[in-house]
């Protein structure tokens, strides 16, 4: 295929532990595709993923990966995550480019060479993107799963942590997100009776319960732990459990309290880290992500504007970036 | 089978979420069988289980069973969940007894009425063993997954909850323990590098390879949580990725300091919830379980004198109570 436009088309993924997101972009035309897919239950079957989601997103001249899947337990390491995911990628792919944590775009073989760079770079990919349309800024990109919280300053990132430990120790990655966070790992108790109980340190339901329940959800994107529907009412008897009880032992306004609670315990999480960030008073935040709406609050709390993104997602942002300057 | 001596054989059997325990007890004899069997993958095999495991442990005039597994998401509730176990009791092993958080032995029908009242007892099975025994002390049985806190006072059990919820609000449950705990939900941070690192909310590490790594484990009776093997290298790799590093990014030190710190806030959580109970100054903890190496030290923290108890666990409680009050 030759490039019969000024700009060529790109083709982006960002290669998750859970999910796989394409973006193909050509001009103004974006199209983006999402299939989840665990990694830690068939690595093997990657690379196919790879050329199915490619294939339905669109043939590109160019073509860009990043990844965070590196980090799960189906690898030993990083260096072999990383390893089995450009081998994969390039199985499935041909010649891509890598993104790196320093923004830049790397070949497969400058990446082989440096594992660590590449590793959970994709968080990159989205403030290269924020710091292009607003110099200064703080990026609050809320998954379901994880938060990334980066500051843009002088429109360049001024993230002090690049792998995910140092962004940990940084409060530019906090753990915690709209979907499948275990409610056990959000606080070690909950209000109820007037008192507060202990949890129970299962894996009895997830954050997608509370959101769903407290009306904040727009899809369930991800199994139920218990592999009953994503309904409210199942929502609730997932959560009532997490104090080993069950719609029986507490009333509906007990349990919607508890998921009140825990929600609330997201936003602290988020608005402390983003707390630590100085920036100019007029800097606005960018809420990205399937919990945007967790963003604009944590905005509304620091009493800063809001701002949009043009692209919405890593998989976009890469695809744009790897579409040059230009775009 | 006629009974041939003055005490009758008695069969007792405590029906876990995870594990299915089994005490024989004949006179002096006892015989032990424990199998681990997950009830959340697949209930329909417990008939099954309970057949086998009660033919390993041998044939008795008197049965009785226990259960925690009620509260596993197989089930919707607490009532399906005791009525599935029920009927999987009485179809291996015929007419049963069932111990209810009362501490009555009730036959199956009357445990149908009451579901409620058998679900979660079988910790009601080693306080009165304890009872017998030490007229003032407090039960500390730290399991894989959980561990009851129980005053014991004038003979009786002077626990304040009887259902899980009541325990955990009174501190006389506490779901942390030596196998199954999930290090994410022990504690949010752990201390590195000379500040603290907010963890990473999988499943990534168990509370398992923490006492394994500080030489506290006596056998990693679990799955681990990646599938690799149960050593003292494969969990520290498994304990660096609760901060998102891995053995190549973390040095052995930093690793068991992070051990040090989650074993250290496990016994600080259940020394709190033993602080809760006011107890006579010569009360004895009887530490039991697979962790009572940690109520030990518990003890030693509150100041009390440690006493042993001649029926470790529950089946072998529950046999012997259904043996009569001359056992």
């Amino acid at each position: 295929m030759t490039p019969t436009t000024r700009m060529p088309a790109t083709l982006a993924i960002d290669i998750g532990g859970a999910n796989t997101k394409a973006a193909w972009l050509h001009g103004d035309s974006l199209r983006t595709v999402s299939r989840p897919f665990e990694v830690w239950r068939d690595p093997v079957a990657l690379a196919a993923v790879l050329r199915e989601v490619a294939a339905e997103a669109g043939a590109a001249e160019a073509v860009a990966v990043t990844m965070t899947a590196e980090l799960s337990d189906a690898f030993r390491s990083k260096r072999e995550g990383v390893a089995f995911v450009l081998a994969a990628a390039e199985d499935a792919l041909g010649d891509v480019r890598v993104l790196t944590t320093a923004g830049d775009l790397v070949s497969l073989e400058t990446a082989r060479a440096r594992p660590l760079d590449v590793a959970a770079a994709n968080w990159v990919a989205t403030a290269l993107a924020v710091a292009g349309e607003h110099p200064d800024a703080l990026l609050i990109d809320v998954g379901s799963t994880t938060a990334d919280i980066v500051p843009i300053a002088g429109g360049r990132v001024a993230a002090s942590g690049r792998t995910d430990l140092e962004r940990l120790l940084a409060g530019e990655l906090v753990y915690t997100g709209v979907l499948r966070t275990n409610l056990a790992a959000i606080a070690p108790r909950v209000p109820l009776r007037g008192g507060w109980c202990p949890v129970a340190s299962e894996q009895f339901a997830i954050s997608a319960d509370v959101h769903l329940v407290l009306g904040r959800l727009e899809a369930y994107g991800c199994p139920t732990p218990d592999g009953r529907p994503a309904t409210v009412e199942f929502a609730r008897e997932r959560i009532a459990r997490l104090v080993c009880a069950d719609a029986e032992q507490l009333g509906v306004g007990e349990i919607d309290a508890i998921a009140a609670f825990l929600y609330g315990e997201q936003l602290r999480q988020v608005e402390e880290a983003a707390r630590r960030h100085a920036l100019p008073p007029a800097a606005p935040v960018v809420p990205v992500g399937a919990g945007a709406a967790m963003g604009r609050e944590v905005a509304a709390r620091l009493g800063r504007e809001v701002a949009e993104v043009r692209w919405n997602g890593p998989a976009a942002a890469l695809a744009a970036l790897l579409a040059g300057p230009q775009c």
